[in-house]
This record gives structure tokens, sequence and C-alpha cells, in this order.
């Protein structure tokens, strides 16, 4: 018999804004797929006897191709295993979930999703900058800033340039310079402002509070250590009256759960 | 001494889906000011002492002023009270959170945030339709689809009007018919995958897979019960060949947490 993959979402990094679910099946764990972005405090909380298989990338380390993963994640199932798959953030905003997913239903494989806080929401509620707010944000919107090595960045400025949404740029820290750049080119405010956050809801979280004009330069003088989100809008304005103190020590060092059904 | 307030998203509903600091704060509770929205399974984890006052928008019944709330907040806080404000989803999407934290800053009331699974993940994840998906999605947002009575809907139609980012419209099921009706006219094609999700992740979802030209015959024909959403996009498509079973019974009736620090 096939075990079932588990296509798990871990969350920005605090082990307490797992999801219920998540931990469940991590405290359960014969075999942990997972990506380096998952925080050292959560991979705490496997057993110790659990197999466990870092993927993905790591600054300057070679990630793990997709189509291995895929592979791999599809023999261990084959093998009989339950499969924790476990991803940063949520597995169906920028974590391939869905690539993954379409590998093992071609392979016959099940597989379930279980939703993660994804880093914005994380952000968010760590710093007490709101996503959206009466009068502020309408709407929010999620893009990445990556881009393929040599390619140009190819994001619509006009769609974007639209100071009553929210905009949180994922994945990127190397390209924010020119992201503000395009973004003032396509008529944003130049003191539009924009909150960076580094590792959030961590210990190691770090925040730059700064404007569209500003953060290529702040971002030169300050470099902020990888993982690293871009608020940028009128909400991060917000910063300025309703920052909310670093999280501290995390709590959840001996989690467990009990008397589930 | 003046309480705390937290203002916590109970996520979309499925009880398992509450993160462990959720779940901890709730088991915790002595009184609990909570959204109509939040699901009868995860009020049912409160402690039966505990004080639960319920307050914001039920289908046909009156709600509590959102002004009367937030003073509600700052005086059980001043009698001494830590207190729960527990909202439907993520407190910083579409929940209002931040107008609570800014009358409980003005009132000099010390508050903190737990993000929740916001219900565009929640639905994404039970139905197996993805947020982001290579060559399919490269972004999401999510917008309202409420308007105050007798307004037009303010949205900007023409920066909406991209096939490549994922939408999902909250509060929407009113004006859907309208909202399509006009994102045909800014350039979507008529058949652009829609996939409507009611009551995701509980016992109760519903799923109706459209399109952008079909979906308010299909909301004519068949109304689907509040709360909904919308998930418009190439990666609604996918619903046909990734989609997922409807979630069963909730497995979390008798959840604990033990053995936090
Ligand atoms: C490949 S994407 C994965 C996103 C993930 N699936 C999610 O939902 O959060 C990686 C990017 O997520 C963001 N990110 C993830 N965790 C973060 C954290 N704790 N703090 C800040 N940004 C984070 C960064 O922008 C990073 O470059
Ligand atoms: C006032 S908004 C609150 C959103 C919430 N803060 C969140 O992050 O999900 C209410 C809307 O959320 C959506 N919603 C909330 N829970 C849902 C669920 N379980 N299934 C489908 N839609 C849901 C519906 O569009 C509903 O009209």
């Amino acid at each position: 018999m096939a075990g079932k993959v588990y296509l798990i979402g871990a969350g920005p990094g605090d082990p307490d804004l797992l999801t219920v679910r998540a931990l469940r099946l991590l405290q359960a764990a014969a075999v942990v797929v997972h990506d380096r972005l998952v925080s050292p405090e959560i991979m705490a909380l496997t057993p110790p006897a659990a197999r466990r298989i870092p993927v993905g990338k790591a600054a300057g380390l070679h990630s793990v191709p997709q189509d291995r993963i895929n592979r791999m994640l599809a023999d261990l199932a084959r093998e009989g295993h339950d499969v924790i798959r476990l991803k940063g953030g949520d597995p169906l905003i920028f974590g391939r979930g869905s690539e993954e997913a379409e590998h093992l239903a071609a392979a016959g494989i099940p597989y379930a999703y279980v939703p993660g806080i994804t880093a914005a929401q994380g952000a968010a509620c760590s710093t007490g900058v709101p996503l959206t707010h009466r009068g502020l944000a309408t709407g929010v919107r999620y893009v990445t800033g990556h881009r393929a090595r040599d390619a140009a960045l190819d994001l619509d400025w006009q769609g974007l340039a639209d100071p009553d949404t929210t905009l949180v740029v994922y994945m990127g820290a190397a390209n924010m310079a020119e992201i503000a750049a395009w973004l003032i080119a396509a008529g944003m405010p130049v003191d539009l402002p924009v909150l960076a956050v580094a590792h959030a809801t961590t210990p190691r979280e770090m925040r730059m509070p700064s404007t569209l004009a500003q953060i290529g330069a702040d971002l030169a003088r300050t470099p902020l250590e990888a993982p690293v989100l871009f608020i940028v809008g009128h909400v991060a304005g917000l910063y300025a009256s309703a920052a909310l103190p670093l999280p501290r020590e995390l709590r959840a060092a001996h989690l467990r759960l009990v008397g589930h059904g």
C-alpha cells in the first residue's frame, strides 16, 4: 500500500503559528521532506527518530531540482511511508505545492494540503501593519520579485501601481531597488511607505521602515538577511504609530498535542 | 491592572486550522468577543465557563456597530480581563483588526495580533485549487466585492483585468454577476474559470465551478449559503483535474494542548 503525501505549510517561522493539524502530523512523522526555509524551531518538533530530508533553496547552496523532489515524494510514498512535505508559509502561495501534487496525482499517489500562515500575514501580525485597512487599502496583492538569471523583471507595472492596494513583494530583496524605481515610473508616489521585514515572527526578526524612493539606498546600507518581504503601501505608514515589539524567545519548545480523536 | 486584548484569526472554520497559539489562548479564555462568522466547531473549544459575546454581522441580523465593539473591548480590558477577540480568517485581511487596535492603542490598552488562515488559503487547500502556479498565475490578489447600500462598486476594473493574477473575491456573493460583467468588459476572457466556495473547510463546504460568463446565472440557479468566496483565474480551471474530496467530519472536537512552557 502506498503512503499518503501531506503538502504542509509550516507558516512563517514561529512554531506557535503552525496550524493544529500541521503540528499533529509533524509530531507523528516518520519521514519529513522539508524546505530549508522551514525554521530550526519547527524542525525541532519532529520526532528524533524521524528521517529528515532537506530540499529546496538556501542562499549559496545548490537546491534539489524540482523534478527530483517530485520523484522523491512519489518514491517514498510507494515504499509505504506517509510523507510530510513541509514548506515555508503556505503550500499554495509561491510554494510550488500544486506542482508536486500534479506529479503525485499522475503517479496515483494520494495527497492532501494543509494550509499555513503565509509570510505576509506573519509579518503583518508581528509588526502591527495591517494588509487591509479602511481608508488606506481596499485589498492586498502578493507578487514575486524574483526573476530568472539575466532575464528582465516581468511584472505589469501599470497594473501594480495602485496606491489603494497593499502590495507584498515576496522573493524581492535582490531586485527591490529596481522594483521601486519601476513603481515610481508607473506613477506611485515617491514617499509611499515600504516596510521590509526579515525573518518575520522568529527571534531573528528585523524591520526596516522606508519609502519607495529610499528603499534601494536603505538596503544597500543595511542588507537584510533572507528571507525578506516588503509591504508596500499606505498601511506601511502605520508602522510609525502601530509598531508592536519584536518577537522575543519563542514559547513552543515543548509543544505537544494530546487528546485528539 | 488593565487586561490585554488578543486580536485573533480563527481561520476559515475547521478547528484543526487554528494556529497553535490561537488554540492555546482560546482554551484559557475567560472572555471571548467573537464574530458570528466564527464556526460553531471553534466556539465549542472555549471553556464552558467563559463569557461569550457575539458581535459582527450575520445575515439578516443587526450587527453591533464597530465603535461599540471598540468601546466594549477597551471596557472589558479595563475591568482587568484578558480579552480574546476572535475573528474569521485573519484579523488583518478584511478583518478590521487594525481599527480595533487603533482604538485600544489610543486608550492605552495593550494588544497583540494572532494571524489566522485566511479564507482564500483555506478554500485553496481544501479544494485543491492553488493560488499561484507556474504558467497559470504569477501572483494573487484579494479584493472585496462588498459595496455600501446603493453605491456603485468601486473597483479598478482595468487594473483587476489581469488573467495572470489569481483574483479572490471576498464578500462578493451579492454582486458577483456584476463583477464578472465588469471584468469581461475590461478584457478578461468570458471562459475564464471561476470557483465559488462556500463554508470552506467545514462539513458544510460547497463548491461551484463556473466561468466569468456563467457565474451570474449559476448563482441565480443555485444560491450558495454565506460565507462564499470566488477564486477567479486560470488556476480555477485545475479544479476539474485536481479536485480534492469535500471535508468530512472534523476531527478536532476534543483538542487540547498540553505541555507548553
Ligand atoms: C519561495 S517563497 C515561499 C513563500 C511561502 N510559501 C509563503 O507562503 O510564505 C520565499 C519567500 O517568502 C518570504 N518569506 C518566507 N518566510 C518569511 C519570513 N519569516 N519573513 C519574511 N519573509 C519571508 C520571502 O519573501 C522569501 O523570499
Ligand atoms: C468580513 S470578510 C472576513 C475575512 C477574514 N478576515 C479572512 O481573512 O478570511 C468575510 C468574507 O470572508 C469570506 N469567508 C470567510 N470564511 C469563509 C469560508 N469558510 N468559506 C468561504 N468564504 C469565507 C467570505 O467571502 C466572506 O464574505
